[in-house]
């Protein structure tokens, strides 16, 4: 894909131990498309936008609802809004349990209306937490020494939620939505409050992570892994402490850097 | 999770251009797990086959579908085939938008059909394809070096087609999916034929990517990064040949080794 088209800019705060530097960090841009084939609204998904006829040519014939070029009439992107028409010549049956069973490969969205940054400012998280750089070093440590799974197997993701000395639930899956399902359910079962709390994921942190995160009042979030662009407008939005690339003893702070508290005394 | 309920162990070919040897290799467990809210089937989503109460509770709340534990009157989960099943005392409407648009976050499955995997052996894959571990090596190297946005954020997946000297289509994409179906679809539109030719990946190779592949005829997949169990025996069923953690001079093969050309001098 085009690579300008594929990334946005955002300001970034760079920290260690020892010092910090601000400077601009490109995240990946992520970006509902939905797909209309005959004129039935057939799916959304979430993508890069970029080359939206290939993605859906491709989805359409993965799902096996298009053969081969010729059966296309035509095709229209709007890159603006995200929507892609295709007309085809063979109309083809969609079988029930392929595309209206709701399968969900590594966790689920919600419908278009939460990507607007706007509405998802109600649900703006109030908390007064502050985690020290020190603090992040050692959770995110113990973090990866507990992902058992993911040391065997490179399979998974993990997730955890903790306060600022210890991870008080802790779990493992394939999806890295489904490991923060799991975190939130044992701390639901279990009554582990999870607000002024903060959470671990290995995984990117997407604009469904931070639904995630925010119904819980959560606000901070660490991940291992990098933001997508509207993971850090929605943190932004809702108030949201969003650290990223928390690996060794670095971390990048992309929003409500105000939470984190560290040593000013010299540059990274 | 519990370790052991989560891996599945399975032979593997470590490869390097000078030798090779054959061990075993733990690989993530990929399952089909399906909520059942009130007699009401709400969504299979692929997860680990772990904690699947703490799984279902979690989904639910991030749904809005659960407020909280006083909310449950029951929950029972059935570990062999996958399926929860809570009863509330406060029922909830679900919101059109938000359950039943199916957004995708990072690609889409099929029904549960698919992953029997004796049903996924009609589609079997017949191909006399062969490639050279220094082939390998060479294309994964390319690749890498093809993959801008990923170098410039490290929040997108990307994907190839193949022969053994050169990538002939190449995509990114926030969703590891999404890049395989860039992919496929710029093939489509372009008359660029798929069987024969071997799909590169950096995401993990999962049942809902041997399916895409599958249906392009193709023999080989090679992925930077980790397969599931479920990923290694749909690639055992069709006669494909997975290839793993290709990084660097190494990888491991894990179906169909006969179609990996290399020297028996020594071990790794």
């Amino acid at each position: 894909m085009d690579i300008e088209e594929g990334i946005e800019v955002f300001p970034v705060l760079r920290l260690t131990e020892e010092g910090e530097d601000r400077t601009q960090g490109a995240v990946a841009r992520e970006f509902p498309i939905t797909i209309i084939l005959n004129d039935e609204e057939l799916v959304t998904l979430l993508g890069s936008p970029t080359d939206l006829e290939y993605l859906a040519v491709g989805f359409l014939a993965s799902e096996g609802l298009l053969k081969s070029k010729d059966e296309i009439k035509s095709i229209t992107a709007d890159y603006k809004t995200g929507v892609v028409r295709l007309e085809t010549l063979v109309k083809r049956e969609l079988a029930q349990d392929t595309l209206f069973k709701r399968v969900i490969s590594t966790g689920c969205g919600r419908g278009a209306s939460f990507y607007s940054v706007a509405d998802a400012v109600d649900q703006k998280v109030d908390s007064q937490m502050k985690i020290s750089v020190g603090e992040v070093v050692s959770l995110t440590t113990e973090f990866q020494r507990r992902s058992r799974t993911w040391l065997a197997t490179h399979g998974v993701h993990g997730a955890a939620l903790c306060d600022t000395k210890s991870i008080l639930a802790f779990n493992e899956d394939v999806g890295r939505h489904n490991a923060i399902d799991k975190v939130f359910g044992e701390c639901l079962l279990k009554d582990i409050p999870t607000s002024d709390r903060a959470v671990l994921t290995t995984g990117r942190v997407t604009s469904e992570i931070l639904h995630k995160v925010s119904k819980r009042g959560i606000p901070i979030v660490i991940s291992i892994s990098a933001p997508t662009n509207l993971g850090v407008k929605i943190a932004d939005a809702l108030g949201i402490t969003l650290m990223a690339s928390a690996r060794g003893k670095r971390m990048r702070v992309y929003t409500d850097d105000w939470r984190v508290v560290r040593n000013k005394t010299r540059a990274v």
